[in-house]
């Protein structure tokens, strides 16, 4: 979820080689197994390089995990500047989040490795901001919407957990079952559908 | 999922035990850094022991998924038994596969292990069965419900997602972040909140 990637057509400096490789070579081979030599190889640049913009292996392993971090809190913003009706924005903010996981499926597969996989000796890194940057985000425009009159009166928790269950379900299908091949329309319909169950039910039927 | 962990408390037999000390050992340690040995010593058991029930490491690890699998199609297989409504029935297996998941988190644990972390070694072991039965006995549901006039008419991809989604996002959050503490209550919430949203509208706001 870096912007590295989807930079990458546009931006072929040494620094961004860096980062694109080592996701590779992460990836390919884990955190653990990766050394210097294979990043810098594969990067196509020499060892210095590697030193000078990261200094180490797991400079460069939390580089690439702070940048994430630090483009998904932006999508995040951009989203709460947003306007529109909440079920509008819910949507957007998914589709958002959604398409940079697709430009960024390293990112993401490494994320996965990290988080779910064995303990492999890489630096500590707090996965859980992001879960509770998207989750405070769901939930405020629930919030907002009950107060609108978007969303009917409900248990907060369970109405954030069903919208965020949709976002997930097609991300999920998207990394582990990508031959299921899902696409942001799909993604816009489960929304929709999940959206349907949290509004002001008369209201629903009159319109 | 296998059936071993929630019968460890009335049935102590050796091969359970190495069982559930692999698993344990697995999880702690990863597949590829494991050793026969270790298995043993944290069951008790000495090494011919673990060569008689399962030959190998490579045995004990498809064992553990193999009685996972087992155990996981013998839930679906209770459920297709059920009766009720598809809203009660699809509620129904979901609370009984949070349930089963619950009580066997340790082999969870493993699967997201092997299935998104770096290459280990282990043998292969096809993950996609489980993904595809659950979909299936979901979507076998939500044709029955759309046939009964307990559906509303609609894509029905879209809706196996919403519903997927909705005992996902609770089975993720119980396993990456169990601080929030769901429980099945929320589950059956969020189901129901779903659920909502695939009704057909008029007779629902009639109701």
């Amino acid at each position: 979820m870096t912007a590295v990637e989807t930079r990458v057509l546009g931006d072929d400096s040494v620094r961004d080689r860096l980062l694109l490789a080592a996701i590779d070579i992460f990836n390919q081979k884990g955190y653990a197994s990766t050394s210097v030599r294979e990043i810098v190889e594969a990067a196509g640049v020499t060892k210095p390089a590697l030193y000078y913009y990261f200094q180490s292996k797991e400079g460069i392993y939390l580089a690439i995990l702070e940048e994430a971090h630090k483009e998904f809190t932006r999508c995040l913003e951009a989203c709460r500047q947003a306007t529109g009706t909440v079920r509008e924005r819910i949507t957007e903010l998914f589709v958002t989040i959604y398409e940079l996981m697709r430009l960024n499926m390293g990112v993401v597969r490494l994320i996965h490795a990290v988080f779910y996989g064995p303990p492999q000796g890489a630096p500590a890194f707090d996965f859980e901001r992001f879960h509770l940057a998207l989750w405070n985000a769901i939930r405020d425009l629930v919030l907002e919407g009950v107060e609108r009159g978007e969303v009917r009166a409900g248990n907060i928790e369970v109405f954030t957990l069903a919208l965020h269950g949709a976002s997930n379900v097609c991300m999920e299908v998207e990394l582990a079952h990508p031959t299921q091949d899902l696409g942001v329309d799909v993604l816009r319909q489960v929304v929709d559908t999940v959206f349907t169950g949290l509004m002001p039910l008369p209201a629903t039927a009159a319109s």
